[in-house]
């Protein structure tokens, strides 16, 4: 089977324009099939506050209004996502943004208002395979914002970490993917102030007794859950690691991070 | 020869939700393939009001400071692109939006700071008409914001009327181009304050001789010269007119408005 790489960068790196050019330089770099995820970042959170948009969490997760919405389709399906893919052309990666809306490719159902009404977001119902295999045949990189659509035509405001989810269980059994979660620690670590207690892997049951130990917990919870989700869906390999890490992993070198078992 | 439908509509129209959701229903039931380029309107002034960046114009044509320039890659390329998508999938139309970034499918050349500096503005090189064709092959519309982007990895702001004039060149040759200029005005009146002055068509020696009369000015300047040079570069139909007269004459109908000769 052909092999695909996928990665998702979160909100952390498009904040440090140093960090993203190098994370850029090594995706460039990597072969073969890609398709680039990436969160949002705090310039959204700066935006609203200089606009008056009050800016509303529940449980680490955004909930967005109608003035929220529309600033993330500008800040993470206009800015974020089109200087990624300047800088990418620029590298001689042939990168195509595309927010859920394009070609409908996330197609979204808006999350019931119970018991928590997270506004415009919605829960991705169905990826647009046929058309990312298109640019993937090309020899091009779609790079997603993680904005959805749904089929009343408004735009959703979806999470990254699901949408790189969805998008691996959209392509397992056709292509040999590799969803590498590109994390600002080194991996799951058991003493979060101590690198050296990196768990080198991580099963299902070891999942559960960590977190009934309360070893992991918080922002720790959904992402893992996402990183299960995407290898019980047919990941054939699923990572959390640093950035560089990730990429040399996919490079084929060793991995240093966490490997989803 | 195939037949392609390209058209530009400019920011008045998308400062009108209804309007524009007219406008996206007729161009979503108009048969065969077609391209839509929009322009910018004036969220983009008031979203620089709000936020203190300065809104510097000459001769109509803004100058794109570098914080003005991220302002319209996220109004353009962003809000108003993928709403306009947005819409059109919900109309059943296969809409993609695309900045020139994407693909790489608006090559530009930063404009040279003399005469006058412009700031981040392009012109354009190339179209990546392969790319494009791509879409129209799969029955797909590609939606242009006027955004490009240039080989060192910076988006560049550009005009719409040019970026249609750009497109329809590269077309021409390989489809029998129509390029529909849609208008706030029903196309070029010799008197602007009344529509009986509507000139049913114009040719190159008739405009130079207006311009001469001073019957034709200012922001009809730079339209007419996209027009005829469209017209010059192969394009089988110009045609300016409001928005409802250019889709009913590309859904066969019999025109009104101003067709370049």
């Amino acid at each position: 089977m052909e092999k695909l790489s996928i990665f998702k960068i979160g909100g952390k790196m498009l904040d440090h324009a140093e960090e993203l050019e190098a994370f850029l330089q090594g995706l460039a770099a990597v072969p073969g099939r890609k398709i680039l995820v990436h969160g949002g970042g705090i310039f959204a959170d700066d935006l609203a506050q200089k606009l008056g948009i009050p800016i509303t969490m529940h449980e680490g997760r955004r909930i967005t209004s109608a003035p929220m919405r529309d600033l993330v389709t500008m800040v993470y399906g206009g800015l974020l996502n089109k200087q990624v893919v300047a800088r990418l052309q620029a590298l001689g990666c042939d990168a195509i943004g595309l927010s859920g809306a394009d070609g409908g490719v996330l197609k979204a159902k808006k999350r019931k208002p119970e018991p928590i009404d997270y506004g415009f977001v919605g829960d991705i119902v169905e990826v647009r395979r046929d058309l990312l295999e298109t640019f993937l045949n090309r020899g091009m990189t779609p790079v997603m914002a993680p904005l959805s659509w749904d089929p009343s035509g408004e735009i959703l405001n979806s999470n990254a970490d699901g949408v790189a989810c969805k998008i691996t269980e959209a392509f397992a059994g056709y292509y040999e993917t590799s969803l590498y979660y590109c994390f600002d620690k080194p991996g799951v670590l058991l003493d979060v102030n101590d690198p050296l207690s990196l768990l080198a892997q991580i099963d299902k049951p070891a999942y559960e007794s960590l977190k009934k130990q309360k070893l992991v917990k918080d922002g720790m919870l959904p992402k893992l859950d996402s990183c299960f989700r995407a290898k019980t869906l047919g990941a054939h390999k699923v990572l959390l690691a640093s950035p560089g890490n990730s990429l040399r992993y996919a490079a084929g070198q060793e991995y240093v991070g966490t490997l989803i078992n």
